[in-house]
């Protein structure tokens, strides 16, 4: 939940002009996104999202993310288009922030995880490879296998306030992760934070991937891996088989994984999940006094890294059952 | 900034259905307001606003407002109109709260004030207060003078962290408004909010009041105090007198006000700012660990009401100049 910049409304209306999307009616911040302010503005021609980039997302990654954003759409992917103002710009400034007008996408995420969702994730997610696969920028993953370290380095010595003894398992899977983490997968444009709350779904269909803020290039086989943790776990820590079949068959119809993808997948899902206790933990033990948000819990991936270290083989993910 | 219930994607779809608004296509929790959790539901008819109603409205209540929103819309007033759906129902229930859905209203509060917005919010409050008059429900205000005693009291002990004096000063005041508050003004519906955030303009005309929770039946004239209050004062707590004349004239247009209600406006105008203060100062000493709403400033208030204590007669808001 967060809104972290408030717009007066007569800077409202002179952003609007710029854009040849008629007067705006309303305007309403959104209780949701814990990285940027966002609000759904209505106007004469329809609803719109305004995002204000907040201090987390860097301003010189801002052209990438805006770019891949017009190129997935262009490639069929429903995701959020930039709207151009009158000036052919999509990225502009706001009350002293980076600022851009999306396209609103019909829709809503899903709060209870079924199957049929996870079949369709995969599917979505292999789409979105394919149609990354042309785009011509790149962004390294700074949260991948050589950043841990330093986001490791930075919680280690107050990591056993949220959990005795998680300094040393947490050093322990991180040594093992940056010793075996594979090298030459098939990469390319990655989401990387495909959880439930940024796929929008209408009927049984997806019908809008949001919040493009953390993809990078990086090993596809990952991002799937992190799609993986984020559907197809119960609230108690368990695998659900079903869900992890169909999303990765799902993803499999739309793009086949080459053997080595697969052999990796074990180890790519405790990445996966490392780098979300580690940015969780960060979060956790750096919360500002009175934030307005609340941090996620540190703890739920690493119940999920502890079930992927027990994996042996993709078979355990229930994979040509 | 608050949405405190969420509200699954079923869930509100089985709730939408109930309504002759077509199918939801979105629905986004609201970053404002701090009674309740609002939500802008997007559906193949519109826009709509979704409201459960948490903790602080008594359900008891609820029957009053929709049906005086629906009232005061059916009289001319721009307010949200409470949508029934096929079983004539305006108030159902969601996520184990009461829950009803309204129309939207296109526009945007003003965040900087300008003279013009207090002339149009003197005629829009005017216009509401005759539109009232043929409301047949009545609603006691529990926030006037009978309820401050038990507000001050749960707030006395502590009040001077807030400021050193504070109690003391509050205590004189409250003392003087018990005995002085007038008997015999004429009474009806008012608004008894009417801050800037709860009225919507378009161009340079009001498009919409909204939040209707404290309405009730009181002076009318203590409404219109209440509005100068919270339109025409300037950050340093001076009033703008050009402010208060345009929206004493521009009620008066509208609902001439009685040598009486003139006379009484001072100390209206004090009680006004009193309840503000301790409604606020009682927020702000109870506010829960963790809560995700920052409480307002109580002292802001404090200034007003020392500006109004030096007041001795209605010039001193401009009327007549």
């Amino acid at each position: 939940m967060a809104v972290y910049t408030e717009v007066g409304d007569d800077e409202l209306r002179e952003f609007v002009a710029l854009y040849d999307i008629g007067e705006v009616l309303s305007c309403k911040g959104i209780a949701e996104g814990v990285e940027n302010s966002n609000f759904l503005v209505t106007t004469e021609r329809g609803n719109f999202i305004l995002t204000l980039y907040e201090k987390r997302v860097r301003p010189a990654d801002l052209p990438f993310f805006i770019a891949l954003m017009e190129h997935l759409a262009r490639h069929g992917v429903a995701c959020p288009t930039p709207i151009r103002g009158r000036d052919g710009q999509a990225l502009r400034e706001l009350c002293g922030r980076p600022a851009a007008m999306v396209s609103f996408l019909p829709g809503m995420w899903p709060h209870r995880i079924l199957p049929f969702h996870c079949a369709a994730v995969g599917r979505t997610l292999a789409a979105l490879h394919r149609a990354g696969a042309s785009f011509a920028m790149s962004r390294a993953n700074d949260l991948s296998v050589a950043g841990w370290r330093r986001l490791f380095e930075a919680c280690r010595s107050r990591a056993d306030e949220v959990r005795p003894g998680l300094a040393e398992e947490l050093d322990r899977e991180l040594a093992e992760l940056e010793r075996a983490w594979p090298e030459n997968l098939p990469h390319g444009i990655i989401h990387a934070d495909l959880f439930p709350d940024n796929v929008f779904f209408r009927d049984r269909e997806v019908s809008g991937v949001i919040d493009f803020y953390f993809a990078c290039t990086d090993f596809l086989a990952y991002d799937l891996a992190i799609s993986l943790n984020a559907w197809c776990f119960e609230a108690d820590g368990s695998l659900n088989i079903t869900k992890s079949r169909l999303l990765i068959d799902g993803y499999c119809r739309a793009r086949p994984l080459a053997p080595p993808e697969l052999a990796a997948l074990p180890l790519l899902a405790r990445g996966g999940a490392l780098r979300f206790i580690l940015t969780r933990l960060f979060d956790w033990l750096n919360r500002p006094r009175g934030a307005l948000v609340r941090p996620k819990d540190p703890l739920e991936f690493l119940r999920i890294s502890r079930f992927h270290r027990q994996v042996t083989s993709p078979d355990g993910y229930g994979i040509g059952l």
